[in-house]
C-alpha cells in the first residue's frame, strides 16, 4: 500500500518566503522536507529540486525538465509542486509527452499562500496531492482545492484564486 | 468529480485547546470548518459534530452513534475525524456493521498534535482523508502518516505515535 | 500605574500582508487590535490608523500628519508603528516639531516580519514600545531589537536589519 | 544604554509543550532563546534555567533557589520567567530578600498560552520585561498585560487570567 513516490519541487508560491532585508518575496530552499516532518509522513517520498520559479517565469525549457524529469524517474507515482499560474499548462505539457501512457501518476500541486507564512494551504494541499499520487490510475492530474482535475480539463480562477474545470 | 462529501466530528487530539484559565486541554468547538476555509477547500462538504471527546473514553454507545451516523446519512463519501488511540477500534465496528457493502467509502483520520498549536499534522490529514474519500472503493479506511490502511489491518504503535498495518 | 496610552498605525512591514490573488504583498487593515487581544493586553489603548503606507513611501505630508496627531492627541504617552526603513527621519520631524518639550514620549516601533506571516518580531516590539511608553521620560525614541534610542541618535543598519545609535 | 540582562528560566505556561505520544503537557527546554531569535532581540542577555516546573509545583527550595540566583548574579537588571499561578509569591519572596536594596531590578513575566502554541501572549510579555528591566529604578515587579505592578501590589485575578492590583 505504500508505493516509492516521487516529490518534485519547482518553487511557486508554496515555497516563497518573506526577504527581510529588501521587503520582498524570494524562494531559498522548499520546506517540502520540513512539511512531510510536521505531517508524521510515513510515506517513501524521494524529494528533489528541480528549479525555485515563480510559475509565471516558467519557460519552454524549465517545462520541460519537468516533463523529462517525471519521464526518467523510477517512481510510477509523482507530485510535483508548482505555482499555481501556470500549472495547467505543465499539466498539458505532462499530457502531451503521454506520461499517463507510461503508466505514470503524476499529481500536480502548489498553494495561494506561501508555507512560510504560518496559514498556508499548502499542508492540506501536500497531503492531498499525495494522497491521489497514491490512488488514481496513471494519467496527469492538478489538485487543488480538495478536489482532483484532469490535466487538460483545469483551469484557475484568476478571480476567485480557485481551480475548475475547464 | 465533486460528490458530496459528509464529515463527522468526533473530537480527538484534532480538536483538543488549550484552556488557559485552567492550564489543561479541553474541548471546545472543532477546528474543521476554519480548516477548510483555510485550505480554500471548494469540495462539496457537510460537517457534522458527533461528540467532542477523547477517543480513549469513547464508549460502546458513542461507537454506535459514530456508526449509525453514517449508516444514515445521505452521503456515500465519509471522512471521520477521531482520537488517535482508539481509531482502529472504531474501524472495526464500522466494517462489522458492513459500512463498505452498504456502499460507502468511510476514512478515519485525526492528528496527534492540536490543530489549535500551530504546528499541527491535522491539516495534512485532512486534506489526505478528503482526497482518499474522493477515490477509494467502498470499505472502511484509516489515513493518517499519509497513509491508508484497510480499516481492519490497521494499528497504532504507541511508541512512535504512527500508524502501520498489523 | 495604567494612564492612556495613544497608538498611531502608519503602517510598515509590521502590517503588510500577502495578496493571495495578485501573489505580492500589501496592506489592509492594522492588526494591532489582534496582537493587544492576543498578548492580553490590560492597558487603556486607544488605536488610530493614520496611513497604511511602506515607510519608504512616506512623504512630508505623511510625517507631517504623524506630528500633529502625536501633538494634538490627549495622551502623553504614544507608540507609532512605522516602517523601518525611514522610522529615524519621522523620529527626527518629532524632535523638531519638540514633542519632548511638550511633555510627550513618543515611541516609534515596527518589525522586520509582517505580523500575518506567523513568524514575525512584531508582537515583541509592541511589548516593548508599550513598556517604554510608560516609564521614559518626554522625548522621542525609536524601540527596536528590543532595545530604545534616542530619536536623534539613531539609525538603521540596512546590512544586518537591525538599529544601532548613531 | 544597552546594559547587560540575566534571563533566569523557572518553567510555567510560558515553556509547556505537547507530548504527542502521551497527549499531555510537559517542559522539555526552554523556547527563550528561539523568542529572542526570533524577536531579533540585540540586548546583551544571558539566560540560565534554573527549574523547568509548573510554579503551583514550587517550593520553597525551588523559591529561595531564585532569589538566591538574583541576589547572586552580576548583572543588575534581570527578568525572571514564572509560571503565572505564584508569581506574586516569588515577587514577595524576592522583596523579602532585599533584592531591590541591593540594587536590582527584577522582573517576573510569564504567559497564558504556551509559546509552542503559536498563539502566546509569550513573546510580547518577553518583550515587555526585558524592556521594563532596563528602566525601571531597582526593585522587583510583576510584567503582565502590558503593564507592571510592585511585586508587594499585585495578584493574578483566576477568574479572568489577568493580573491586576492587589
Amino acid at each position: 500500500m505504500s508505493q516509492p513516490i516521487r516529490v518534485f519541487v519547482t518553487g511557486g508560491t508554496f515555497d516563497k518566503e518573506y526577504d527581510e532585508l529588501r521587503g520582498r518575496l524570494y524562494f531559498k530552499d522548499t520546506h517540502v522536507g520540513e512539511m512531510l516532518r510536521l505531517a508524521r509522513c510515513r510515506l517513501d517520498v524521494t524529494t528533489r529540486t528541480l528549479m525555485m520559479i515563480d510559475s509565471l517565469d516558467m519557460k519552454d525549457d524549465d517545462r520541460r525538465l519537468v516533463v523529462e524529469s517525471c519521464a526518467a524517474c523510477e517512481e510510477s507515482r509523482i507530485v510535483v509542486t508548482h505555482g499555481t499560474d501556470t500549472m495547467p499548462e505543465t499539466a498539458r505539457a505532462l499530457i502531451a509527452a503521454g506520461l499517463g501512457a507510461k503508466g505514470k501518476t503524476v499529481v500536480l500541486t502548489g498553494a495561494m499562500i506561501p508555507y512560510a507564512f504560518g496559514s498556508s494551504d499548502g499542508l492540506f494541499n501536500l497531503g492531498s496531492a499525495l494522497s491521489f499520487a497514491q490512488v488514481l490510475p496513471p494519467g496527469v492530474y492538478v489538485a487543488m482545492n480538495g478536489r482532483y482535475f484532469a490535466g487538460d480539463k483545469v483551469r484557475k480562477n484568476r478571480d476567485s484564486g480557485t481551480f475548475e474545470e475547464g
